[in-house]
């Protein structure tokens, strides 16, 4: 039984100009952390994401949900996890400063992900683990399908992870080989051409195959030059990806798209704002082959359904610490299966909970296990930090989901 | 000079079962209030609306917000406001909690809302006078057109709002004649089909031409009947809105839209979740010619221009005290007039400051005097209440945006 919740405020300044890209110059990596103390001596930890001030904002809503919790069985709560998410992300007054979006749906991720957290630790196994061992059923009884119904239902979704069950075996490779990382740290926006220079190196010399490189400038000629930069360093072998957070508007897009073409970008990320589905949308159309990459801002399922209906991404980059948490994150990788979509998530939470969810993205839903970000930043403040090994993530083998921080 | 700043948690309990919906069954109406106090004395108060909890966060991050505000002339504020609005709506840290929407837009909305009461009331005269009064070009100065530029650039707005000067005079009469308003509070959905009736009676009987009932019921045929009792009590010359408050999926609204087009209503609002611009405009393409309403839980002006470009509203109900204030709800009154769609507020303020910018839209903007939404649980609560007669809003003419709280 959860006997009491802790939420913590905690935040990480950066060294140097590391984290910045063209809209977020000078971020301090924060998370709201959920704790759930459970009178079995287990804590379950949770974290949202943000970027440092209104960290407390998160932190207060955390709190107003996880006191729900105080009493509840975590077993019990989990076998129906998705009618729980639908009554605390419509609770009746908190609903109106979202709905599922912004303060309250962070502060709910926290919680979520708090929940998860500890149903691992009490199984006392790692989260990918116990959740490539739930049967379809299970899975689904997780989630909020709720407003999905005219592309998702629950039959759909069990249906869907059914179809993967008999392969399920032959991708149970992965947990030797480990999931393939792509580094973002190599070309942060306030880094200079020489230090994006002596990352690029690095990185390829430490066995990553993608590399990611901040764009946005106010010169569209700084960005030209720069993923010029990375190309001619990295080879042709190395994929590249090109983000531009939210900077630009859609003539603007539509011009710098084209000219970044020529260095063939495995992506361009965030091109625009992240609510404008049908900006995409004509981007997208208008710079094929070129694909679009997005979802590290989108808050919840229904926005990334009109995104994958609008054909506007090639790939989705859903967060679970931005999402309503795990249970939203396998919601949304199932809308992206049906539409035949892969997830790539963007972690706010550094990789740690995300690489157990994309194993099980791989596993049981069968997406295709492509790259998880790695940003190291952070990797000194984890009680169990994600290992990158030539590459790769290692798969993590302690209970839990990896959220605990020192 | 502002020389200091006040945020104040307002909550009002309301009487019996007004307010309630079909998703918000216990609403506290509740106001973050901004209040700017200036050397010269004057003091500017701006709203934002929830509906009680949370309303807290709301307060705190008005208060971030706020004190960059400290030490500012509000005429040389304002003669720039679009720039300090976009600066301020992109605060580095504090973006990250949105963008552009939930507790730090409505906070944001506050703040705004501040600036234009104190603006007005510094030059001694009603917000609509002081806004009518300005030219094309002071105007779009006051607005934030970031994002739109595939659709109303700075250059577009002035010459939408230049065209319509030489009529202006023409619709002047308006502030004679009073604003029609509608009456929201005929059928809140908790209430009896007695209460209803008697409510329908009066109203028809106080001059309103329209009025609105809140629908959404688990179980359809209540809705129905309910529907009906309105146009059966109001005749066939009184217009009838129906409202769902976001309760259907979509399969759902379909099927529930094409019944209810039977008793003709003026529109249906909020089918389906306000983050869905997909679902809407095949729910609009469906039930033509029924027309949908919809816009109060739409944070930002981006989301309007893809529920413009995708047609999927014929009526958008922006609301002041939701999106970032006065400059965003008329960056968004003019997006409608380009698309040829009429502003209905949603009076999350009670119409206090509605009541000034319907004034504005309607005589230098073009848009149809159509109707305002009249909620008039609060009015004791304010110093100079909107005076609703024979249906009609009479026009304020006291300084300010009638937002001032006893």
């Amino acid at each position: 039984m959860i006997k009491k919740v802790n939420i913590a405020d905690r935040r990480y300044q950066l060294d140097g100009n590391a984290g910045s890209d063209a809209v977020h110059r000078d971020p301090i990596y924060s998370y709201a952390v959920t704790q759930l103390i459970d009178d079995s001596g287990h804590t379950g930890t949770g974290l949202a994401f943000t970027l440092g001030a209104g960290n407390e904002l998160v932190c207060q809503a955390a709190q107003h949900y996880a006191n729900q919790l105080i009493g509840k069985d975590i077993e019990e709560t989990m076998a129906g996890f998705g009618s729980l998410f639908q009554k605390l992300s419509n609770d009746q007054q908190f609903r109106w400063l979202g709905p599922h979006k912004g303060v309250v749906h962070l502060a709910l991720a926290s919680v979520t992900n708090a929940c998860y957290d500890l149903w691992a630790k009490k199984r006392g196994v790692p989260l990918w683990k116990l959740l490539t061992d739930l049967s379809p059923e299970q899975i689904v009884a997780t989630l909020d399908l709720s407003y999905l119904e005219d592309e998702l239902t629950a039959a759909d979704a069990i249906q869907l992870l059914a179809n993967q069950q008999q392969t399920a075996a032959e991708r149970m490779g992965i947990l030797s080989a480990g999931y393939p990382g792509y580094d973002t740290s190599v070309g942060w926006f306030n880094y200079s051409d020489e230090m994006v220079r002596e990352n690029c190196i690095k990185a390829v010399d430490a066995g990553f195959t993608a590399l990611k490189l901040k764009v946005g400038s106010t010169d569209f000629e700084r960005d030209i030059r720069r993923a010029n930069l990375v190309r001619e360093v990295a080879g042709n072998n190395v994929k590249v990806m090109l983000d531009a957070n939210q900077q630009w508007n859609l003539p603007q897009a539509l011009y710098i798209c084209k000219r970044l073409q020529d260095m063939n970008p495995y992506w361009i990320e965030e091109p625009t704002h992240p609510d404008d589905v049908l900006a995409h949308q004509t981007l997208a159309r208008a710079i094929a082959p070129v694909k679009l990459a997005l979802g590290e801002h989108v808050p919840n399922k229904v926005i990334f359904k009109n995104y994958l209906q609008a054909g506007a991404a090639a790939f989705i980059q859903v967060d679970a610490v931005r999402v309503g948490g795990v249970s939203e994150f396998i919601t949304i990788s199932l809308l992206c299966k049906k539409f035949g979509i892969p997830v790539l998530p963007h972690v706010g939470d550094m990789g740690q909970l995300h690489q157990h969810l994309v194993l099980f993205n791989h596993i049981a839903m069968g997406h295709e296990a492509l790259f998880l970000e790695h940003i190291p930043h952070l990797k000194k403040y984890f009680v169990n930090p994600a290992m990158v090994v030539n590459g790769a993530y290692q798969t993590p083998q302690e209970p839990g989901s990896s959220s605990d921080l020192i």
